[in-house]
């Protein structure tokens, strides 16, 4: 069983960069992080391959070309591409070859951080004076639903007697997302229009901006090398396939949602848009991160044998803690912080990552470089860890508190939801994934 | 409003091309048709743009080099590309040049014909010595469920007291579907392993090859023109949006669809294959056979404001109809042709396309050039106009007769699904769709 990569060292808590900030107590991206992005200079055209220290970015094109990544050299092609996927498509071993190249050229010893930091003006950039995009191309944008806790308590209201439906605990349950309208993180979200059921006392569905806007908190996985079509992917190999994560904001219309939604699943309440976080954090980043898949309960069943392995139940999961915070229009008015709504954890999922792709594949569906696969909203057992507003007020009965007496039922416009996510082990330097912010725009002309 | 080009010179039925076979009796494709498709010469590796008369290709991008397109020269980057995206990108103007350039250099009488005929041996290919591959990068594919006598036969077997839905008289249903697994017409389908639910006296689900495997005749539809993120498309100027139509068989594993679709809809049992016919049949092309919006029924209601147009309504449905035939490897065997299994027409969908394109817009949701809409199943009032084997079978329980004392409740091995299309309307030349095929290959290894 090959794991993803497993801790090596690059992992070692020891390591420092000799890029300023890298190592600033609060940052997401030390030295042992070196999370993948696409990024321009300001006011230049050219989108180029980097990676993230405190708060500088790492031009990883430029160090391609100044052959500054000792053990990178053959894959120029594929790191000076405007895109992740090449890099995706070229599988683990070169994913291996970019990390410890970049590990080596920019710590603070040795020859290839020397020959790194004497180039340090034509490598680094501010994050302030770049400008970030969706990394990959993202040719299918697949999301699950694998919180068995966000599965029962929306179950429930939509179907009170039958909160969890019986494949649930056999079936890593997804649909098919848009991948047109994923955003990076940032770009403002417009409250979309659509149908909604009609009002008691009315025989008409109504046609206007949603009433009922929330968000949900997800990790989002990158497909790195594909299969073929007709060819499964073995459980036991998964997590070679799987290249990275982020923070996915899967924007809801709730009102439009439970209208439209029977029999053919959600369309038009999530299309509209879905928020990433910039920085792809590698899986092999993730490696002193990984869990045993969640502990099952008393009764559940083991899962099917092609989505069981030993390995994958030991250390499958992704101890991953995100975070929803909100600010409200009013709040920035203020000058109040943002309120924190939820912190839920990813190790807590039903199915673990591996899991969903090895299921994903099993019908013989070809997955791509770029692929998206997203969690499902995460939340936990407690209400705190609830991982939509959906779940938080109880389908918008029991508003959120906001500071400075506001609630909130749903999102109004005006409010910007911040999701982070972060993950810490004993022994291991914390890293995180950044930010995955959106503001609500109004829904403007009819 | 504009209908996305109506009835112009190019549909004369009068006019004949120089091409041989162009308008052989039983063609789909005459000089009024004039679809367009990616083929590369047999053993050459380059792609490239054509059309289709009779049982040649002609080949665009030679046409456009040689400067035999009279009103085409400007669009010379969008001919000669590998896929038709940038030309679907350039909107109605640019298509209908090219559609009125072709007809001229391809009838039987002009200067333009006369250039573009001394040059036969540069732009002529017999379809035999080339082949052709999906004519578009689909971005996202949703497939549309317009068929109220589908949803009526499908709701009924899985909701008998509840057959159709309260949503579906008021909402053009779609789902997203998977665009990786979209294959040409002739690539053999290799048929799908899955989940399906315990059998009775079981508490465990299955995982192994589907035993109900189906297939549904449906159009697609690609659009054109896009709009942006946040920007609705009025019902008004849909047409201007839509590029053209082709046959799209949506295969179907109706075990595994039972039990994972609740509640978000199909996934494993569709995103295994889905099947393309190579030509897109454009707009223009198909203005002769537009026709009147399917009658509602008594009490049925009128479309919402955003989804009613007077002209859309008065023309905006296709008169096109669609044939499915089976032969089995048996068939195969005895010399036999192929069976027709079902007749019907897309004028009776509930839906038109520019509903279903405005209503997927209608949040703001941003489609793109090369995106795909299913139709979703096309069936008719009749028995032999149901567009499956679901269908036609009643759920596998009255079995199909094929000659030679088979059956077939659903698809077997080394049976082959064939659908064709043809439009004919009184005083026009009829046009069709040529083949969308595909055979079904065993499960093979576990």
């Amino acid at each position: 069983m090959n794991s993803g990569g497993g801790i090596n060292e690059t992992h070692d808590s020891g390591l420092r960069s000799w890029v300023a900030g890298a190592h600033d107590a609060k940052t997401d991206f030390p030295l042992q992080n070196l999370p993948l992005g696409v990024f321009r200079r300001r006011a230049t055209r050219e989108w180029r391959l980097g990676t993230r220290l405190g708060e500088t970015i790492v031009d990883i094109a430029a160090m391609c070309s100044l052959e500054l990544l000792p053990d990178a050299g053959s894959d120029a092609r594929l790191l000076s591409a405007p895109t992740l996927n090449p890099l995706m498509a070229a599988g683990q071993s070169a994913w291996q070859r970019l990390r410890a190249s970049l590990s080596l050229a920019l710590r603070d010893a040795g020859i290839a951080a020397e020959r790194a930091r004497a180039h340090s003006s034509d490598i680094l950039v501010p994050v302030v004076d770049a400008e970030l995009r969706i990394a990959a191309d993202i040719g299918d944008y697949t999301d699950f639903y694998a919180s068995i806790h966000h599965a029962t308590n929306v179950g429930a209201m939509f179907r009170p007697d039958n909160p969890l439906l019986p494949n649930y605990r056999w079936v890593p349950i997804g649909y098919h997302g848009r991948a047109s309208s994923i955003v990076i993180s940032g770009t403002p979200v417009r409250r979309p229009r659509g149908q909604t059921a009609p009002a008691t006392g009315s025989d008409r569905p109504q046609f206007g901006p949603t009433g009922r806007l929330d968000y949900e908190a997800e990790l989002g996985f990158f497909v790195g090398s594909a299969n073929t079509l007709g060819a499964r992917i073995p459980i036991e190999t998964a997590p070679m396939h799987l290249f990275g994560a982020c923070l996915l904001n899967d924007w809801s219309a709730r009102d439009i949602q439970a209208w439209e939604y029977q029999p053919l699943g959600p369309f038009l309440a999530k299309n509209f848009a879905s928020t990433l976080s910039p920085w792809i954090i590698t899986w092999e980043a993730l490696a002193p991160f990984r869990t045993a898949a969640m502990q099952r309960a008393e009764g559940d069943p083991a899962p099917l044998p092609y989505l069981f392995s030993a390995e994958d139940q030991r250390s499958g999961a992704l101890n991953v803690d995100v975070t929803v915070e909100l600010r409200s229009a009013g709040m920035r008015q203020r000058g109040e912080p943002p309120a924190r709504l939820s912190q839920s954890n990813a190790a807590g999922l039903y199915w673990t990552p591996a899991q969903m792709l090895t299921h994903h594949a099993s019908n013989g569906c070809n997955l791509r470089p770029g692929d998206l696969l997203g969690s499902g909203t995460i939340s936990g057992a407690s209400k705190e860890s609830q991982g939509c507003l959906l779940e938080l007020t109880n389908r918008g009965a029991l508003p959120v508190q906001l500071p400075g007496n506001e609630t909130r039922a749903f999102l109004e416009d005006g409010d910007e939801v911040v999701m982070r996510a972060r993950c810490t082990a004993p022994g291991f330097v914390t890293i995180g994934f950044g930010e995955c912010r959106g503001i609500i725009d109004p829904a403007g002309e009819p």
